[in-house]
C-alpha cells in the first residue's frame, strides 16, 4: 500500500519531525477525551456520529492497518476482530460493522481501547525509530486523519450530550473568558474576474482531493468580510425565514417540513430568549457570535433572504490564499465560535479560518486531472465525490495546524451537527 | 396512589417480612449486575430492550414515585429530571424519554445510578421502619416489579452482547456443570372437560391481571409432559419448516420473510453444527435442552408441523395448579434452559415452571370482572391487553419466588428475546 | 381440492337453487359497479384496499380455481397470468402480485375483466347444469365469498373517493329518504351467567371459523340495546377523549399519536359542524346515526370513557341468536348506517345486524376443536387467527342474506375503513 | 407574473408563429396519448412518475395559470379545484396534492381532462388572436414545458407498464424497422484546453438555467465519439461490475445494495439472454444500441471500469455546439435508442442528440450571474439546483425541436427511469 499523497516529508522533514508529529497528535486526542466517562464514550446518538470509543480505536486501527501491517514483518494485529470493528469504510480492507451499530460495542471497554492505543503507539515508535522502508507519507496522512477525528469527537459527543435530557456539559466554560466583542457590520470586498490557480501548491501536507493545482476562470465577485452572525440569523427567523418557501431550494423546503426545522441545531427558544446547547452546556445565543450548526439548505436560504448567495469554493480560496491562519481553533479551549474581531485593516476578510466551517455552493467533485491513491487509501476521499457540498476554512473544533486555504471539507447538504456557518458572496 | 392489588400483606405478614423482602430483592438486582462494566450498562441494542443502567434506576424510581413521594411528607426527589428519565410508561405520572432513546443517557453514569439506589434504599428503610400509613401492598408490588426487571436485565443484556461482534459472555459457565440428561420422549397427558376456576386464589401476592378468580368451561384436552426440545426444533428446521407457508399463520409467514428467520434467535449454523449465543458465550445447541428464543409464530408453526397446537392459558393453568414450583430458575446460575429430567411419576407434566416461558394461544385480555387499580398503578397491566399473547410458567431467568400457576406473562407474537419456548397441546 | 365446509347443500338444496344463488350473487356484484368509470375501478388508495377491477376479477378467479379447474376436464384458464394477478393470499395456489401493487394493473382493462367474468359465468352455468361430480359446497362458498367482496368493493371505493380531493360521490343519495328518527336513550339489557353453546348450528351455510358449535361459560353481563350514536361520540371528542391517555390501551394511544387521530375516519370539522365523507359525498354527521369508521382502539377508549366495556363475542352471540336479521343492509341503498328505530318491545337489543359491524373485545381465534379445510381453501380463515379482533353483526354494506348470529368478521385493531361501530357491554 | 425569460419571440417571430407552435405542441401531446385507455392514464407506479391523465391536465393548467388568468379579464378557472390537483410544485401559486398521491385521482376522468384541454385551447386561441398585452414569452415557455411533459409521459407510462405483470406494450413496434447497424468501435476525440463560452447565445428559445452565457476555462480532454453500447455494458456486468466496490462511488455502492441493482432498469436475464422491457414490450437487448436506463452511479462506475470518466457539462457543450441536431427523436416512432450509425466524417462525435440523455459529472448549479424569473415562474428551474446531476443531449423520447447544445436536463443520481445513458470522457 503506497499512497501517492503529496507530502513535504519526502523533501525536507526528517524522521524525527514525523515522530514528533505522531506523538503530538496522539497525545492531543487523549487529552481531549481525558475527562470522559466510559458511559459517554460508548453511546451513539445517530448513525452519522460515532462513539468516542470508536474514534479512539479507529484512529489506531488506521496506523495498524496502513503502517504496521505492511511494514512490520510478521506483525500480528492486537485483536483479530478489531479490523471488523474499527474499519470505517475501506471496502478494499474488508467487511465491517454497520455504521449505525457502533453504539452496540459494549466490548471492548474504554480501558481495552486505551490498551490498544498504547500497543499501537509502542509499535509505531519502534517503527519510526528503526524501519527504513516506512512510508512516511502514510504516517503523516494518519496524523492528519487523526486530527480530523479529533474534530469529529467533539461534534459527535456534542450531539450525544444534547440528546441526553440532562444536557450535561462536555467541559465547563472558563470563568475568565473575555467579553464578546461587538461584530462590526459586514462589508463586501470586491474581487476582479480572472484566470486563477487553485488547489494545493508546493510545500506541506495536503489531502489528495486538493490536487492537482489547476486553472479556473472566476467571474468578478464580492465576499463578505466576516461570517453571518447569530443575531443576523435571528432576524431571518423573525422575518419568517423558515416559513417562506420562496427562500428555499426545493429539497431544503422538504427538509424543513420533514425535520420540523425552525432554528439552527441546538437552538431552542425559552420565552423570548434564544438558548443554545454548547459543549459547556446550555447558554444564551450571543448575537455577535457566528451563526453555527446550520445545514447547507439553511445557509442557502439565509443568503437568498439577504439578497446574496453562497460563495463558490474557487472564490473562497482566492480570497483566502494569502491570509494568515487566524481565528478560534480547538487550542483556544472555547469549543464554540467566537465573535469576529473588528478589522485591523480594511478590505481583508476576517475569520476565514476557525470558528465555523463555511458552506460553499460548490458540489464536492474531483479537480481536473485528479487521481486517487492506489489501493485502499484511494477510498479516503475519492468515493465521496457526489451528493455533498464543499465547506471551507475550519472551525473552533479544528486543530490550527490542520487547516490551510486549499483544504476541502465536505458534508451532505442536510448535515447540521458540524460547526458549520455562513459567509455571504455576491455577483459583482 | 392507593393500589387495590390483591395482597396477603394486609392480612398475615408483618412489616418485618416486607422489609426483608425489600432487602433481598434490591440486593439480588445488584448482585446480578455486579460484574458489568459501565459500557455494558449504558448501551441499548433495540427499542424493546433497555440499558442495564436504566433498569437499575427505573426500579428505584418506582419506589420513589409510588412509595416515598406519597408517604414521606415533604419528600424531595433525588434528582429533578429522574422522573422524566426513568418513568417507563405511566402517562398519569407525566412525560418521559422515548423508549428507543434510553441508550442516549450518557449521564447519569452508572455510579450516579448506584447512588440513586442507595438513596432510595435509605429512605425506604426509614419508611418501612417508621411510617405507619405506608401502603404495604405497593411496597410488595415494587418488589415483584423489580423481580420482573431482574429477568429483563438478563434478556436485554443477552441481546446486547449478542449484537456485539465480539460476542462477549455475561458470565462464564461453571466448569462443574452436570452433564445434560437425555430428555425423555414427550407423552401427552389427558385432561377431562369441565367447568373450572382459574385465576389467583387466596393467599400470597399476585398481579391484578390474575384476578378475579372465575369459572371457565374447558373442553377435554391433552398436554405434553415436557417442553419441546432443541433437537425436535432442529427436526422442524431440517424438514423445511421455515420454508413451508402452510405451517404458518399469515402474519407469521410475513415475519419470516421480513426478518429472514431461519432458526430461533441466537442460533447460527457453523457447517453442520447448530451453535447458539448464550449468556456464557457461544456454544453448541444441546438437543436435549428446551427449544428457546422462539416467537409465538414459530411456536405455532412448530405445533402445526407436529400435528398439535399450543395450549390455551386456562388449560395450562389447570394442568399446573397443583404442581410444585420446580425447574431451573435464576438461582441455579445456569441462565439457560436445561434438559428436563426424566419423570419420577407418570401422568404429570414436568418443567412447567422455570427453563422457558411457554407460549399459549390465548390473546392477553382481562378476566371477566377485572378492574385495574385506580390511578397510575392501573397502567401496570391493564393498558397492554391487546395484540399480545400470554406466556406461562417462568424461565431460567426468573426468580423462583416470583412464579406461580396463575402468573400471566405477555409479549407481542413476534418477540423472541425472552426465554420463550413451546409446550404442545392437543384436542382430546 | 375438497373443502370440508359445513353446508346444507349436500342435504336439502338441489342444484337449481345453487345455480340461482350463483346468478343472483354475480349479478349483484355487477349492479353495484355498473356506474363506475374505468378510472375509479383501477386506482388503489392503500395496501389494505383493492381496486374494484381487482375485486371483480378475483371473485371470478375463485370460481375458476376452485370449481372449474378441478372439475372441468381439460379446463384452460382464461388467461395464463390471471392466476398470478388475482390470487389474493392462497400460498398453496402459488405466487402472486404484492397486495400493495394491485393498483399498478393498468392492464387488464375493466372491459377485459368483464369479459373474464362472462367467460367464467358461461362455464359455471354449464358446470352447474351438467357436472355431476361438482362440489356444491365450494360453489356455495364462492358465492358467500363474493358477497364479502361486494362489501369490500364499497369500503375500498369509499376510501379511494375520500382520498380524491374532489371527493366525488359513489352514488347520489336518494332525495326521498325518510327523515332520521331520533335514537332513543340506550338501555342496558341484563343476561344471566350460564353455560351456553355458541357457533354455527345445523342448517344453512356458514364459514368454517363458526364451527364447531361448542360450550362456553359466560358470566352475567349487560348489553346496550343499540349501537353508540355519532352524537355520543361527539361528546367523547368534546370531552377531550382523544387527548386523555388514561382512556386508551397503550397501543391505541400510540396509534392516536402516529396517525394524528382526532375523530372517526372520514370526519372533518368545518367550524362548529362535524362533516363526514359518505358514499353519497360530503354531508353533516347526523347525531342520531350510529358512530362508524372507528378502530378497535377508539371503540375501546369510548367504552372506557362511558364506564362500560366492549362485549365478548360469546356475549354478543348469546344476545343475538334468537333475533331476526333486521337492520339496514346493502339492499336499502343507503350505504350508510341509519339511526336505530325506537324499540317496539323492551329488553331486546335492536340493530344487532346491519348498519355497523360491532367490535368485540375477543381476539380472533379458533373455536375448540376447529379444523380448517384441507388444501388451499384451508387458508380461507384459519391462517388469520392472530392479531385481529372479532366484529359481529354486519353493516349497511353487507347483503342481508350474508349475515347470521354466528358470523365472525375480523380486522386488525387499527382498521377504520370498514363500517365498524360500537355496542357497549358491562359486567353485571 | 412577468417571466424574464430570454426569448427571441419579442424580436423576430410574429404572433402567428406562436399560435402555430401552440397548436403543434398541444396536438402532439394528444396524438401521443390517443391509444391509451383510461386505466393506463390513471395509474401511478411511483412517486416520481405521474399518471398520464395528470400530465394532460397539468400542461393545460400551466397555460390557464400563467397566461389566461393574468391576461384574460375576469377569467374563471375551468374547475375551482384543478389548481389544487394540477399544480406541480409552484409554492407561489398555492397548496397542492402530494406528488405520490396523483394516482388517487379517480376523478376527474380522462374524458373530463380532455374537456379541460379543449376549454383551455379555445381560450388560448382567442387570446393569441386578440390579446395585445399577452406575454408571448410565457406562451412559448408553456409550449416547451409541454414538450418536456411529452417526454415524461413516455418515461412514466413505460415505468407503469413495466410494473404490470402483463407487461403490455405502449405501442407495437413497426414491422418494417431497419436492421440495426453495427456500432463502430468508439474512438476518443481530443479537445484542447482553453477559455470558452458556454450557455445559451442569441436566437431562439432557451430555459433560464442556460443563461447567462459565460466564460469557463476547460482543461484539455477527450470525448468518445458515440455513447456506450448495451453490449459494452453487458461486458461490465460479466466482469462483475456490480459486485466490485472499488468501481463505485460510496453512495452508488449503497444504492446497489439497497435496490439490489444487477443490470440497467428494465433488463432481465432469461437464461443466457438479456431481455429488456421497451415501449413495444419485452425484447432482446441489442448489443449495438446505446446502453440506457442507468443511474448516474452506474454511469460513473462503468466509466471507472473502462478507465475513463464522465464528461463535465462544459466539455460536452463545447463538443456539441457546432454539431447539427441529429439522432433518433420521438418523431422517429422508435421510442427506444438506436445503434449509432458509422461516422461519415472522422473526429466528430455522433449521436450527441437524441437516443439517450448523457450523464455528466457536473452537479446542477446556477451559471455565474444567473437570475431566476420573478414570481412563480422563478420556481421553474432555480429551486432544483442541488443534489441533481446534469444530463445533456436529449433522447429517443424528446421532440427534436426541443433540443439544443446548451440544454441542461437534470435528475437525481439514483434516477433510472429516464432514457439515460453514458458517453465517456478522459483527461488528455
Amino acid at each position: 500500500v503506497r499512497a501517492r499523497i503529496r507530502s513535504s516529508t519526502d523533501v525536507d522533514r526528517d524522521r524525527r519531525d514525523l515522530a514528533a508529529l505522531y506523538e503530538r497528535t496522539r497525545s492531543a486526542t487523549e487529552q481531549l477525551c481525558a475527562a470522559l466517562s466510559p458511559e459517554v464514550c460508548t453511546a451513539q446518538s445517530m448513525p452519522e456520529a460515532s462513539p468516542v470509543k470508536w474514534h479512539l480505536a479507529h484512529t489506531s486501527w488506521f496506523f495498524e492497518t496502513f503502517v504496521l501491517a505492511p511494514h512490520v514483518p510478521g506483525y500480528q494485529p492486537f485483536h483479530p476482530d478489531f479490523g471488523y470493528l474499527f474499519n470505517s469504510y475501506y471496502n478494499a480492507i474488508g467487511e465491517r460493522i454497520a455504521r449505525a451499530e457502533r453504539g452496540l460495542l459494549a466490548r471492548p471497554t474504554l480501558e481495552e481501547v486505551m490498551s490498544y492505543r498504547r500497543h499501537v503507539d509502542e509499535r509505531m515508535r519502534e517503527c519510526l525509530a528503526r524501519t527504513r522502508a516506512l512510508d512516511d507519507a502514510v504516517v503523516e496522512l494518519g496524523c492528519h486523519h487523526e486530527q480530523q477525528h479529533q474534530e469529529l469527537i467533539l461534534t459527535d459527543v456534542k450531539h450525544l450530550l444534547s440528546r441526553d435530557p440532562l444536557q450535561p456539559a462536555f467541559r465547563a466554560r472558563e470563568a475568565a473568558r473575555r467579553a464578546a466583542r461587538p461584530a462590526a457590520r459586514a462589508e463586501f470586498i470586491a474581487y476582479d474576474e480572472g484566470l486563477h490557480e487553485i488547489g494545493h501548491a508546493g510545500e506541506g501536507f495536503a489531502f489528495d482531493n486538493e490536487s492537482p493545482r489547476h486553472r479556473v476562470f472566476v467571474h468578478a465577485f464580492e465576499l463578505a468580510d466576516r461570517p453571518v452572525t447569530a443575531g443576523e440569523f435571528v432576524e431571518f427567523i423573525t422575518d419568517h425565514g423558515y416559513e417562506r418557501p420562496e427562500l428555499w431550494l426545493s429539497d431544503g423546503w422538504d427538509a424543513v417540513a420533514l425535520h420540523g426545522w425552525r432554528a439552527p441545531l441546538y437552538w431552542e427558544k425559552d420565552g423570548d430568549r434564544w438558548m443554545q446547547f454548547t459543549l459547556a452546556g446550555l447558554r444564551d445565543v450571543d448575537p455577535d457570535e457566528p451563526a453555527c450548526h446550520v445545514s447547507y439548505y439553511e445557509a442557502d436560504a439565509f443568503a437568498r433572504w439577504a439578497g446574496a448567495r453562497l460563495p463558490r469554493e474557487a472564490e473562497w480560496e482566492i480570497a483566502a490564499r494569502d491570509l494568515p491562519i487566524e481565528g478560534h481553533f480547538v487550542e483556544s479551549g472555547e469549543l464554540h465560535p467566537c465573535a469576529t474581531e473588528a478589522a485591523s485593516e480594511r478590505d481583508r476578510p476576517r475569520a476565514m479560518f476557525g470558528d465555523v466551517w463555511e458552506w460553499t455552493r460548490s458540489a464536492y467533485d474531483a479537480y481536473p486531472g485528479y487521481r486517487p491513491a492506489e489501493g485502499a487509501l484511494g477510498e479516503y476521499n475519492g468515493k465521496f465525490m457526489v451528493n455533498q457540498m464543499v465547506l471551507r476554512g475550519g472551525s473552533c473544533a479544528s486543530p490550527r495546524a490542520h487547516l490551510r486555504a486549499s483544504y476541502r471539507n465536505f458534508f451532505h447538504p442536510h448535515a447540521r451537527w458540524q460547526f458549520s456557518g455562513i459567509r455571504l458572496a455576491r455577483d459583482a
